[in-house]
């Protein structure tokens, strides 16, 4: 995997949070949370090369970021802050198919201001993650020239303020979102007719992950889809669409090129890293993993969808 | 297709209806309904040998089953009795995802008993519809070793008739239904496990239909998953697993054996003609097709999932 990879270097913009969750397995406190924990873990198993922009507050334990830096992620775009950590609290259903916010603290986040370094400039592929899209073009326009930029965005910014998130947009080469987000940002129901009317918004594809029910691509010309992994045991779907996100970035930074034929494989390693990411809390289902077993993973998900291309 | 087939038979047994279907398309009142109608009508494109068991009322328009007859379908299992033919009024919200039940009247389908003729008793694959359990129960024991039953169930059986149903799934090769229905039959969110649960009923294969996030199956050491193709023009779902059912009995049939990777194939006929079925009311979306139509749709499927196999 990233031996072998072309090296192309991400940047990845995002939250480093620390999350309580509540549910059926119990309450855990202070996990590892945030977008940019998860993507960076996922994408770090493709290349070499992953640097992290984000702000932790003076509550945040240093071993988390010491790891990241082990597993050769370049955490020095980690600003700590004076200050509260961005923390969540949720609580999933018994079932873990609905979850609703207890409370959200930004404490440190509130003021993100993402700063580039020279280095992180001249990053190939740029994921921005789920912040407000002012602060997302923002961080585009400090970038040179990057091959790939890809956003994810919620609800939050789709109802609130659209006119920046549709300015972003049109600096962005893929949008991950949920199938509600894109329903609500393309204001259609359908979600064909969504991801053209997003299409016509600047990105040159839409990813759009509906949990268990899988994952969407859509292109001019194309559309792929595949379903989740079904799982036996599924323990904290949180960071599912991050690791899913994770991977995908990898993936391409590793296949060193962006024709529809990589970025449908690419989603079925955003697929893996997510099935890998809910079977644990936090980031641990991320933790350990090495190639064989996310080939062996990836062979499932080519086992799951086989079907011979029969004539009738 | 048919003219190629095995020429397996295939008894259906199960309602012929009258829809009144309210939606964002107006009100369209005395639609072909029923499980029959489209298992049947889906079928019959794949095999020459398709009969039907089931009642109308003196209500009921002739040409509804002169047509089917066109098709080639024994219809004289279908029994015209004094009375209301089964009549259903369903309202489907805006975006076509959720319906409720204005009215159900059963009409002469509440004192349906299915009589199979000498021939229906010797029929290869037998599609057992939403009934009773104890009337599907007694239509396998009318049965002379068929090579495959297939049954389709509702919440309604599940909740209330529970250990008949159990008893009935003790006799079926296949089971289908959806994602609801199958966690409610095994007592268990989780579908993995669920599928487990109700494979050790009975039914050496599970078949659950998840709408428009596709459709999974499980067998003993196997699972398959399919999206559903993402269509831009979608009018009435009502029909659609009935429709799914058809193509995937009708390619079974077709095809002469039950090995997992015709079955697999079996799973992608089926989304096919369901994805046809949900384009127009009732059963127009079935009307006129052709192996060209069948075979272009098909190949959407296979260019809707195709991604390469890589080594990582």
């Amino acid at each position: 995997m990233k031996n072998n990879s072309a090296h192309r270097s991400i940047l990845v913009v995002g939250s480093v949070a620390l999350d309580d969750i509540d549910g059926p397995f119990g309450m855990h406190r202070d996990l590892l949370g945030g977008s940019a924990s998860f993507i960076a873990r996922a994408a770090s198993y493709f290349t070499r090369d992953v640097s992290v922009v984000a702000v932790v507050g003076d509550d945040f334990p240093a071993h988390h970021v010491d790891e990241m830096t082990e597993l050769g992620i370049d955490t020095t775009g980690i600003e700590r802050k004076s200050g509260e950590t961005f923390h969540w609290v949720g609580k999933y259903a018994p079932d873990l198919a609905t979850r609703e916010t207890l409370d959200t603290r930004l404490g440190v986040f509130a003021t993100f201001q993402p700063l580039l370094s020279p280095r992180q400039r001249k990053a190939d592929l740029v994921f921005l993650g789920n912040i407000h899209p002012t602060l997302q073009r923002d961080v585009v326009e400090q970038t040179e020239r990057p091959l790939l930029v890809a956003l994810d965005t919620m609800n939050f910014w789709i109802g609130g303020h659209r006119v920046e998130l549709v300015k972003t947009l049109a600096r962005v080469n893929t949008l991950l979102l949920n199938d509600e987000e894109a329903r609500q940002l393309a204001e259609e129901h359908n979600l064909c007719k969504a991801a053209a009317r997003i299409l016509e918004m600047g990105p040159t594809s839409v990813v759009i992950k509906r949990g268990d029910a899988g994952a969407l691509l859509f292109y001019p010309g194309g559309v792929f889809g595949v379903p989740a992994l079904p799982l036996e045991d599924v323990r904290d779907p949180t960071g599912a669409g991050d690791s899913f996100a994770g991977g995908f970035m990898g993936y391409l930074a590793y296949a060193g090129n962006f024709e529809p034929q990589t970025v449908r494989t690419a989603m079925i390693v955003g697929s893996v890293m997510a099935s890998f990411a809910v079977e644990q809390f936090s980031v641990d289902g991320l933790r350990g993993l090495d190639a064989g077993k996310i080939q062996s993973r990836f062979d499932r998900f080519a086992e799951l969808t086989h079907f011979e291309r029969v004539r009738l």
